[in-house]
């Protein structure tokens, strides 16, 4: 069992179909419900911001609740917020980064992660529990739950540089403009004339890409840019990049 | 002792005046030498980015390490990033999150921060330990070492928010571009015709300022803009500004 992290705040509840045990009515334990008993100090007849796993959101008003369950009626009448049109391509982080990036990749709207290998990802990474499906499918929740989003993002895990750059990356970039961060490179992303739509961005891993691996983006049509002299942490850079060109 | 996080990646050793010993060469011990030793695993002979606390940056090479001590012959020659014009203002968060808020704004090289008071603040985050002058400094050196940065942010603790608009706002944003983050005005920060110098950015806590707040913020000369409508952690909606901004 990951170690939840309670003092995150979920602004809208996420329900799964499996919470519904009539058309409008959901119950739920476990974390969310702990969730909204200690933070949310919620009780019976408060209204909570929800949403339903890949469907609208609206609102749900507690009828029931002790320390095992909760039972509220929901009304789901919202269109979840647009997805971010941008592919985040990333060097795999060490654990302890992974977590909030997802989360905040999440939470910024993005739907397609990419977390590959490079020369200076250092392979133990790829073996953490981190990775787990549920422990990812957990960020992705606290994500969501934290941008009031309900549509989740897709996470592929990529352990092998070449045949995913030669093989798969062509069609992922295909028709997005393409960016690759890139600090020892002459273009600050300040000058680069950023389209608001479609886009593909890549970063690496502390260090940087190697140049061979530079290469082989600039090959399938990336662009590289720098973000000027700061080293940032992939989490603020992918956020910064984000902000920046959206 | 506040608990170390050393798998940040210190990218730059940060010196400070005391550490020479004689005009090109510096002894450090405690955090800093364990960091090298165990995430850098450095030895004898091996360089180093280095950078003096308020002065250049440069390199260093190890001329002795043992448990308790490291020396290094140290050259300094080159400027730190330059800062970035933005003065950032920003309802207290959790304390779990001040850490790392610390840190980011100092590796997007912010210098001036003001923590300040907001109805939606908990009075309790006021108490907390992570607010003590010692674990802000040490919050500073790693965002500092992070970025290669060696110019401090000053980060103000304003725990009454009447006093602090009223009497402080005004000089602080003179000049500058002011903008006020706030879900629920009907200007994007992407309609907003940005400039790229000398922004102060006031964002809100989680749930908001109040109206009354927002209002003082209008009346000192802000502009309240959205950022759409996803909710965002406030480092996150930091750098995500940030990186729209400039």
């Amino acid at each position: 069992m990951p170690i939840l992290p309670f003092s995150d705040r979920m602004n809208m509840v996420l329900l799964h179909k499996n919470d519904f045990i009539s058309p409008d009515t959901v119950r739920i334990s476990g974390r969310r419900l702990k969730h909204i008993d200690t933070v949310h100090r919620a009780e019976t007849g408060k209204e909570l911001s929800v949403g339903l796993l890949g469907g609208k959101t609206g609102s749900g008003i507690i009828s029931f609740m002790n320390n095992d369950s909760l039972t509220m009626k929901v009304s789901l009448d919202t269109l979840p917020p647009a997805p971010l049109p941008l592919k985040a391509i990333i060097a795999l982080p060490r654990p302890k980064a992974i977590k909030r990036l997802i989360q905040s990749a999440t939470t910024l709207g993005i739907k397609e992660i990419y977390l590959i290998n490079s020369w200076k990802v250092e392979k133990s990474y790829w073996q953490s529990p981190v990775l787990s499906m549920e422990n990812i499918d957990l960020q992705i929740e606290l994500g969501l739950e934290q941008c009031r989003d309900t549509i989740k993002p897709n996470v592929y895990l990529k352990k092998l540089f070449k045949p995913f750059v030669e093989d798969e990356l062509p069609s992922i970039a295909q028709g997005t403009r393409a960016i690759i961060a890139h600090p020892y490179c002459n273009i600050n992303i300040k000058e680069e004339n950023a389209q608001k739509n479609d886009i593909t961005l890549a970063i690496g891993p502390e260090g940087g890409f190697t140049d061979y691996e530079i290469g082989k983006f600039i090959e399938t049509g990336f662009t590289p840019v720098n973000m000027g002299e700061r080293i940032l942490k992939v989490e603020t850079a992918l956020t910064y990049m984000t902000g920046h060109l959206f």
